[in-house]
């Protein structure tokens, strides 16, 4: 790329910014958005705080570096001068990995390690391990389907993602089952152990973790998570020796439940103070990196976005809440509490928008409610389209926010753009170099315009 | 990000996905689009493929490298099967970095070594380097001001990247003279050398080179690149100590020039063998790292968009070309002898698209050419919007390109997202690592979708 094409770039996608300037040149929301995006491009904190978050590392719902994340968030948004800032109490399980965690696939001449980690809520193994032959399979059906086989042996769910989906949330949702709920569907039959391939478009070495679900009444197994590389040598393993066995030993166990919190910060609305916008994201990360982009990019850009709006001396219509949920990855809990209290207390929630998909760049956002509230999304394109933002669906809300939907809040979802997301989700990737600033910012700032414009011109 | 939210997100972003089936279900173009989508994200080649270039290292302009490179790009292309592959001899300028490149600041009290990489096209220092003191300026407008202040000085060119410009591209422009015509500037007023900051919008320690440009009469002065930490750092030692001196030894000379080649593999096609459309990027980059976003992405894209219509079987009416420029870095030579020797042979050239934007993932295409050319571009935004590359704008053709836009064949230039291309572009950065798979591939099967339509039917 040479220097002359500097030129020729901005006369091409500066029409998309020069469109959307022309339509709203004499609409004072439009001077807003512009100066909104600006403050959080120019002179943003969203990188900064993400830099000094992910430096008390993974925030594992119940853990201590969950608690000091608290603390964290409630002394940011006080320094940024949020009008309140507060802790909301909720009751979430403590489940640790503990210090072992480590399986081999033993055949007739040869060992190999393979690399796994525990699934979120697993039980662990005894002491020295489980160990047994392996059945691999590529969904739950088949499970049902070899019925007594199972008995006694280690099921492998092995199968991928599937790359022909471009929206990467898809080829997951058509992965997960076999982690979510494949542990108990073995369990039922009898298996002694789980080993499921991790959810990653990628052929890598790094094992992703993510919970898994037990029935209430069923028997708990041992369950861990296998590198997509790790997965394919077992496959190829098992073709050559099929009554190869695999040791898997797990010190992950169930600690009962601890106290914590939702931290809650506010603006006060100027005209209906008791109408509420929330923007939020989740606190708590698994405890295999950093979390830093599930979720501690919606985590700042949720702080970022009021942040703005308060610099900018802006004070909407209504009050604004950034929020931030204790135990989404572990029941969601932090959700609940607070819809709970918000029922209880009566507060009039007018939406609620999160962000949990990554700090990628922004595509848009999806809206879980009325036509109107769609109409209202698709008619703010025009100030959201600068920042790439106006992508403007229908589509369901996220884990945290689904209870205020249940009581009938409209609920909004950032939508970026997603290849990269499963390179680092639930996994030891999930540092800060899996962020980019800029692109975190834009959507920041593509935050900050939605709220502002949710609190101030009302749905 | 919970097990649940993949059904939600199925359920959102698939709007998108099923707006584009809906229109286009009786359609066999739109068949053909999701075959060539599906053949490129489930069986493609790109990223292994440029796995293997990178393995080369830099690719400068009439190094080894760049002839290893070219005998890759023909071994590659054969490989896959296309009808001709061939060389074309093009002459190309060869420079050199050479061993040494280093700077101080040198202060009553203390020395600091700061970053530097020396611009493309430099001349060295002279052995020992150049010692003087320093004025730092904003753009090349204060150079001229300063008149006979600048003889003996060391220009410090230090206009930041304006982060407020969503498009990076535009970022650029507004910063990039500096660096491709800064140094003839202060030449002029009798500096002894130039630093300029780096083009990027990150604050770190990789200085990123680039070409500049020396007036054909003028004195040739030393120039390199500060990393924008160093810049930083330079403009605050500034502030307290004015007289402070630096002294920057370069190493770099020209050594004239040496043969070299485009690579051009050709799809004959079934109707119309002697209309052309091309596919291309270019096949040398900077000498600091790997060039693999720049361009090695846009080389194995540009194989990759044929070797997918190859693999599916598809004869469209045109001849498809994929062509590997050479020397785009170094004046864009390569293009400037294709489009000299297409215009000698009287080839009719339909279109020419080029990818030298990055890798990452597409937002669609611009445009240069007729009003109608951009309305087929639209029409075919249903084929293009699953991978999500249905922006259609209007723009200028890349470096290598233009001189077919001058023949008057119409340019097409591939857009993708921008925010991260310049924490790479030029400067050590630009490695494998750099790249996403996906995204890769999903701009490629764009590029592949593109290509065929243009070759089946027509402008």
């Amino acid at each position: 790329m040479r220097q002359i094409l500097a030129t020729i770039s901005l006369l091409t996608l500066g029409f998309l910014v020069m469109a959307a300037s022309k339509d709203a040149a004499k609409d004072p929301a439009s001077d807003t958005a512009e100066k909104l995006r600006n403050e959080v491009l120019v002179n943003g904190h969203a990188y900064s705080d993400l830099v000094e978050l992910v430096k008390i590392g993974g925030r594992l719902s119940g853990s201590q570096n969950a608690a000091l994340a608290v603390e964290w968030g409630k002394h940011k948004m006080e320094s940024y001068g949020f009008d309140n800032v507060w802790l909301q109490p909720v009751t979430v399980p403590k489940w640790e990995r503990g210090p072992l965690e480590q399986a081999m696939a033993i055949l007739k001449k040869h060992k190999y390690n393979l690399r796994v980690t525990a699934l979120g809520n697993s039980v662990g193994t005894p002491a020295g391990g489980v160990r047994a032959q392996v059945i691999e399979v590529h969904g739950l059906d088949e499970v049902t389907a070899l019925g007594d086989q199972v008995k006694g042996k280690i099921i492998f769910y092995n199968r991928p993602m599937d790359p022909s989906k471009v929206n990467t949330f898809e080829a997951y949702g058509g992965g997960s089952d076999q982690r979510f709920a494949g542990p108990a569907r073995a369990a039922k039959f009898g298996a002694v152990a789980v080993l499921v391939r991790s959810l990653t478009l990628r052929l890598d070495d790094h094992p992703h973790t993510g919970a898994t679900h037990y029935d209430s009444d069923g028997t708990k197994i041992p369950a861990a998570a296998l590198s997509t590389n790790d997965a394919e040598r077992l496959s190829a393993l098992l073709k050559k020796e099929p009554d190869l066995t695999v040791r898997l030993e797990l010190s992950a166990k169930q600690l009962g439940t601890v106290a914590s919190f939702n931290v809650i910060g506010e603006l006060t609305g100027r005209d209906k103070p008791d109408e509420y916008v929330l923007v939020g994201g989740h606190l708590d990360s698994w405890d295999l990196a950093q979390g830093a982009q599930d979720d501690g990019a919606g985590i700042v850009q949720s702080i970022e976005a009021l942040r703005a709006i308060r610099a900018l001396g802006l004070h909407p219509r209504r009050s604004l809440r950034t929020v931030l949920f204790m135990s989404e990855e572990m029941g969601g809990l932090g959700g609940v509490e607070y819809a709970k209290q918000a029922k209880e207390k009566g507060e009039k929630h007018l939406a609620a928008l999160e962000s949990d998909n990554g700090g990628f760049t922004p595509l848009g956002f999806s809206v879980q409610g009325s036509d109107s509230a769609l109409e209202h999304l698709r008619a703010w394109g025009k100030y959201l389209v600068p920042a790439h933002a106006d992508l403007a669906i229908k589509g369901h809300g996220e884990t945290d926010i689904e209870p205020l939907g249940d009581l009938g809040v409209t609920l909004f979802s950032f939508v970026p753009d997603s290849q990269r997301y499963f390179d680092y989700h639930h996994a030891e990737t999930d540092t800060i170099e899996a962020v980019n600033p800029r692109e975190l910012q834009l959507g920041a700032s593509a935050m900050s315009v939605l709220a502002w414009l949710l609190a101030e011109q009302g749905l």
